[in-house]
């Protein structure tokens, strides 16, 4: 922090202090490393915490200012590497590094002893099998036949709502509206392509758009531009089932020979633990997750490269299968909702684009698409590898001591 | 990054370039940071991506080396405070800043609004209802002859399971095991308070010992110290309807002028919109998540704090209520399975410490335990917050204006 | 029975004593009721239960020869009937009684009351929104590569299949052939208008064809002709979100006195009682049924009309939604997947042939399908007045003694 | 039908005709014979529908009083029997038939198949695990605060609410109370032991009770005597985890070569398929059922024994898992929430009464709650046999044949 900011943050914390100025304000008055100074200043009078660590962060705050609000700082999470693994995806081929951002010990290291094994196995197989970001309105009607008409409506004026999605958008297209009724509420489930865009936001502005035209042309009211049938950063089936975002799977098959000299146990006993936990154990627990640890892949991944930290949720949507074949071990990991962009949200951030430029996916790719696929992809990849490997692990009965080990 | 560290890392770097080291062994031949620096010159040159943002972190990366493996650096993800917000919880009680780490645009400022409008409501009540970390194994069995059998044991041995099970541990206490049959597999659902940890390891530790026990008075054979009915990172019913972690609640009345002046509409809209959407949407959307966007705000107060960010799954298990009550607008946030702690994990790094000090829940409580309650009823008021704005936005319809704005 | 028949059941009899014939092959020696009452016989000395009644069945066992092997003759479930109650409907439009067949006391007063107030009421709507049966195979495929090609051969060619389907029918109508991969398993779900027909085995057997087309020009095997996804006699959220068989509402708006009076409670309080219950109660269980007991009324008239007993399971896929408009009362029923026919099954049998023609909906309609769409709506508004009327019960607290008075 | 009861019928049906009587008072002037006698005069008339099926019913209409109003018949649904089967079972030890009602053709051959194989294979294992009916009534408190208050209440006076509820019971054992809290909506789940009655009515009665004490000693109101968490009759998680009813296990072991040669397929490829199927469909679906068909069983053995129809739902939820053992085939079948009883209810008519003889397990059991374990145990291993004939058909390919033939 240079004096000048450090004398403009005191100032602002005393305008603040005098009842002048408001937190939410400053950057209005200063420059927004001053503003957020002035806010640590404040906030450690306040509560007595230091702010120095959170002070040191290394862009200009100014470059933040379409990510946060009443900044103060930086959180710093430590970030490693796995691999190099070998991709053999629709989008993204070769070698890759997986960068991970993350705080929970042994995590790193079992993804990474994962990629080794996937090496050995040749690669792992990644496709994205289906895609699109979902927004889902809430209409009110008057009762049930006013609903069919709603749905008639719809059906026969498909057309006329995608011009008026796409007029607001130059990437996207509007793909599919499907209705669904429940008494007096109407949801109508748009999904868009959003191309290497997570595209929350193109969803949520395009469908005001065509909600308007609704709106107008129809008995119906419009009672929220989110009805929950979307369904973004909330567990639902209808996102397990149908998808959001992009839909991916990864799978591989190991040798017997590498399962049991790297793995230190068998295909068949990695199969069945597989289906006495991730399958049976989770019908038991009546969840949407049939998986070990995939959110951990998918949280690390995303916070290495700028996604939405809230969409873990909507990640963790994963099935993983394992069966003997031919001797060795196929293990596949689905993904049915994998939010994900290369360009807008947390992506220009400095720290997270570098996090995208190691896997070679940063920006708008060509065609449009292909880097959001390729990013899908390489996480999709990187949860196989973090299932292999944990799967592997309580199978030869290590879990605790790994954590015992690396995790403190 | 001093010369003497860079020297170092080039060393390191060749040595890795010769075969002579592996990526993941730096460690042993040079200190933290020296490896760190090693490992970005050999992504760098791997992939083409400069690292320098990723490679300027606060901390030394010894200091990390509980938290990951591999390391390369540090994704900076921006901080900011949203408050100060009125708690009158159980544990935490007074005013307090909330600190949000995220890359989304417009969240803390609905979050900021949202807690001024608690403040002039009066402010928030938070509690925590129920606690407790769990793990689950599962084990073979003959058939269901010998699951009864097992059954049947468990029960009239919880003494003996317990005083295996704390023997590791010098805070935890087992509270509970309850079994699942499915089949030939039983799962044991160990419960514990684990006081200001979240718990996972200790936990895990604690259970394993318990599994040696069963495995040596009974006929059961472990196939996995985790069977998904504990349920860890996977969103799952069994979570939202018994909880795991923290089961906590904030509620405030919002008085009905405050509505209609500070958040621009009414009681009646808000409780109408809440019903359409988090309830009835949500129903059909077969979603364990009756809210609007709860996993926002656990993401950013979990990033914030140093809580695992793959449980951000589970936070998102949340119910919001709204209800019209004396012309005012009561509203609720009840989060089923809140995973926090205020030791472990990634609360020793310099950021996150600083933000579990804001709160001044940082490290261990007195009574033990009181600062994980109070860092959840902390999370569960700024949801509250958080849902309180966006409802009121929606409701107002100005959800996509207000990412327009503030979003980019 | 005859003395002919007496005497042909004590050969048979005799003949399976002796080990000559076994228990399913007496059909083959005799005709149908004779063949019943010799297993009755052979079932009295195994068991020592008299099966008198069971063999004071109404029908001629041959006709019954479609609908069940190793027939000992007929469980007798008391039917009644409530109403009449309007209904307008999209296909069944008029007054009506409705059958219904149970042995749960107070259940068919409770729907009887119920009719009378939505009489009272001017009567209910009903639409069928949505229809169609599914049947979803599993296919096994190498990898996600293949999968991929799979998914991409469904699509370019859904003419194929659909002929080939069509081919096997003289009704059915392939509609929707969706695509959804696990791993290496591929599940295609079909969708076809059976018309008046439920459909089960219609869709099954089309769907064979049209297995035996992606297996001739793929490299997919077919492992399961059902795969689950479609999914039959299983709670699933697929069948509660996407609807399967028909998907219907029912609603209605019950003035504030009519409310008041014949119900003894208010709007008010049935709106609050709905939304704790059936919303927020059943949102905190976890559950696909939002709804006070539709899967009463669902198992009532399913009996009394002959469809399959164990579609009840998917017909419990219900939400219902209380509000006060007006100052009254506005209540709705929508049943996500209710499967019923108007043809084949049970529906030939004498009673169930005459349940459905107690409300005019047997056989085949005019135009095809709207019998069995008329069924639907009949059973979505009988499922209304048992909302309306156990919600108005519990909202004035009289459930249990309700039971007491009529249920014992 | 009797000249008397005739001509008593045809009085009453003038009477109603003049307005002077409504249908459902007709038992208060005429014996219950005669009443349905004229109730089917009145809705033949109005409707055009011959009643003579339903009019010809085998038992006093006086006697089913307790199971129905209104009433004007029977409805008939064909009865057979599967089996013998020998069952050891916990409670039900030796050789049975199967009584099974259903009009879905092939359902009874296919369990009779299955149980001819459970047989070669020495028979089927089964056990009831756990046991207890629930009712969860709904209270409103003022806040979380108030919610904490009851939740602490109820913990300290386990006694008094037992006391209470058991005052109205004979029979009836209050088991557990669990609290859960959602916002200002607390509800308690009450757990009874019922013996051998299904026991909805005495836990709704009991829990009236207690509710009473509830209110007097707390500051909480009651909503609803039930509040969906109970949760009767509706597809719910927390009965698929927690049980409710009976949860109960069948089992068994078959041999290679009785699966091959009897069913025609593999262990391989039957274990396969489930996991295809039963696990990873299911899982995609977002069911609570991974099973193919146990609500076939269910429902057509709740007919012959006279269970309530309406609680097929619970009794779908079902977890089918099959193995490779030894060379063999290895199936269980997994009922959460199986509610049964051998007393009260459907139970005591003549026909479902016979049904009950067949198992051996009418009436009250010695021990108290021994029948109605006998028939969890005997509906577990109908269960498995149509799981195992299902699924080996599966495999085997002949699904749709198997309907072709016997289904028409």
């Amino acid at each position: 922090m240079t004096d000048d900011t450090r004398a403009a943050a005191e100032e602002l914390a005393e305008r603040v202090r005098d009842g002048e100025l408001r937190l939410h304000e400053l950057e209005d008055h200063a420059d927004a490393d001053a503003a957020a100074a002035a806010r640590r200043l404040l906030v450690e009078e306040w509560s007595g915490a230091p702010l120095d660590s959170v002070g040191d962060y290394g862009f200009a705050a100014e470059d933040a200012d379409a990510n946060i609000e009443n900044m103060v700082g930086a959180v710093q999470v430590p970030m490693g590497v796995a691999g190099p693994v070998t991709v053999r995806g629709g989008s993204l081929d070769g070698e890759r590094y997986l960068p991970l951002a993350t705080t929970e010990g042994a995590l790193l290291a079992s993804v990474n002893r994962g990629c080794s094994v996937l090496d050995d196995a040749g690669g792992a197989n990644a496709r994205v099998l289906k895609s699109g970001m979902t927004r889902a309105p809430v209409f009110r009607v008057a009762d049930v036949i006013e609903a069919e008409a709603l749905v008639e409506w719809v059906r026969e004026n498909r057309e006329t709502l995608r011009e008026a999605a796409e007029e607001t958008t130059s990437h996207g297209e509007l793909s599919e509206v499907t209705p669904y009724v429940v008494g007096s509420s109407v949801y109508l489930r748009f999904r868009y392509d959003t191309k290497d865009a997570m595209g929350m936001n193109m969803a949520t502005i395009a469908t005001r758009a065509a909600c308007d035209v609704v709106e107008d042309e129809t008995d119906a009211s419009l009672v929220a531009l989110s009805g929950n049938l979307c369904s973004d950063k909330k567990p639902a089936a209808i996102n397990a089932i149908e998808g959001r975002g992009r839909s991916v799977t990864a799978d591989v098959t190991v040798p017997r020979e590498v399962v049991e000299e790297r793995l230190h146990t068998t295909p068949e006993a990695v199969a069945e633990l597989n289906t006495r936990k991730n399958l049976v154990g989770s019908a038991k627990a009546a969840s949407l997750g049939f998986n070990a640890h995939v959110a951990n892949v998918v949280a690390a991944m995303f916070l290495a490269t700028g996604q939405d930290a809230a969409q873990v949720v909507e990640g963790a949507n994963a099935i993983t299968t394992a069966e003997v074949r031919d001797g060795g071990l196929y293990v596949s990991v689905s993904l049915a909702s994998l939010e994900v962009g290369t360009v807008g949200g947390g992506t220009k951030l400095p720290t997270q684009a570098e996090g995208l430029d190691v896997l070679g996916v940063r920006g708008g790719g060509d065609p449009a698409g292909s880097n959001a696929d390729a990013l899908a992809e390489a996480i999709a990849v990187g949860s196989l590898a973090g299932e292999l490997s944990l799967l592997s692990a309580l199978a030869s009965r290590h879990l605790s001591s790994a954590h015992a080990e690396l995790g403190r």
